[in-house]
């Protein structure tokens, strides 16, 4: 018995989410069914971030144990033979037995895509957030210095939230905007805003809030000195609406 | 009667193509149905480039006639309400009712999106051909000067091609690299190639032919001098294979 960790690539759209549900489709049981069929025998992944329904992956981690003689680092073109166009593993290594993907302390990054235009792009829209009005980005990133740190995030959790401790630690927040397909002299003024996110851990719809707390901000809606009173006040309430699943996707997780 | 100039972007997946084909779905075709169905007009648009089946734009252009009191650049956001997810109207104004897209001379661009990646990536699975073994670019960015220039491109031509002269000047060819996502720090080695050709016209295949030819540069199956025999020999043979029409995009046109 040897335990694989995966990393997993998935364009979330047409899944219920990582997890297993009733009825659905979900990346976990997609994975689960594949992998099982091909090892030939009954295998369990075990997901280091539940993504949501329709959240992409680059670099979600999971692993699993298997007796396959197959040479780990080669069992990930195996899979990749079977799994679908929207799930595909990028590495396959071994790891210690011991191993739980969300037991050890690790880095998460994740990246948010807005597609700042008047119109909306055919190209762009399984993977970014259309937001009509134009969004000053230097604001933006004024209100994002004040979310670095160590914070209570209580404002920014899902009020489903059910852990203990809402502390967790943001070490950066980078905003950068290209052109779609970098539209060089083409006069049209669209853009694609990407919001990276790092940190220690994330609460239940953490990065969302924090990007439709941004974007308030970008439109306008408040100043960006408004963080501070929302992260001291600890009321969701205070902070913007959750922005939509599909613009964010889980870029990788470091041990 | 009035003449309207459009700049539509589409995703050209699930189309046979620009071009009105019996049985399927084309984007004039649906271009014309929703058009004449909104303004209830008999409307018929003449199309700039007659994009293949699969290949996408950012900046296809197409003029058409029509009486409505809608004013010129408001006629896109009415449009937009009603065409499908995957073909956008990113700009409409009045032109001269002489103006016709493909009888003035204009320059287009065009980009070819390659993922050069041991893993398949669901995100990139749309818009990018995936190629296997490791590119170099600096030789490909070699061969890319020698096509550049006014030249006899009979050699990157498809053999149905029917035009009198096969002469064609292609401005410029940039040849840039990214990880997919700005995969920084991932230590995964993907990366997206683009690929952007601009010139004053293409024979059928063209571009495709181009891309073919450039990635037997970068995986060293000939060196980039070969271009220079290739088109000396105005043979279609001599040069690469036609590159899949999923990977090449239309960034735009201009008169």
């Amino acid at each position: 018995m040897k335990r694989i960790m995966l990393k997993i690539a998935y364009d979330g759209t047409n899944y219920c989410g990582w997890q297993i549900q009733p009825n659905q489709t979900s990346v976990e049981g997609k994975l689960n069914e594949v992998i099982s069929k091909l090892l030939n025998e009954e295998i369990t992944v075990i997901g280091a971030s539940r993504t949501d329904s329709g959240v992409h992956a680059l670099g979600n981690v999971a692993v699993f144990d298997t007796k396959t003689i197959i040479p780990s680092n080669k069992i990930m073109y195996v899979l990749n033979q079977k799994l679908p166009d929207d799930i595909k593993i990028k590495e396959t290594h071994e790891v210690d037995k011991s191993f739980h993907p969300r037991a050890v302390k690790s880095i998460k990054t994740y990246e948010y895509r807005i597609l700042n235009s008047k119109v909306f792009l055919p190209q762009e829209r399984y993977f970014s957030h259309m937001v009509y009005k134009r969004l000053d980005i230097d604001k933006m990133k004024k209100a994002a210095e004040y979310l670095c740190g160590e914070h209570d995030f209580t404002s920014f959790s899902s009020i489903k939230t059910e852990v203990k401790s809402k502390v967790r630690k943001i070490y950066k927040i980078e905003i950068d905007e290209c052109g779609p397909y970098e539209m060089k002299n083409d006069g049209y003024e669209s853009r694609l805003i990407k919001i990276r996110i790092v940190g220690n851990g994330f609460l239940y719809n953490m990065v969302r809030i924090i990007v439709g707390t941004l974007i308030n901000v970008g439109i306008g809606s408040y100043p960006p000195e408004r963080i501070v009173e929302i992260l001291a006040g600890k009321n969701r309430k205070l902070a913007g609406s959750t922005a939509p699943a599909k613009g964010l996707t889980l870029i990788g997780i470091e041990y």
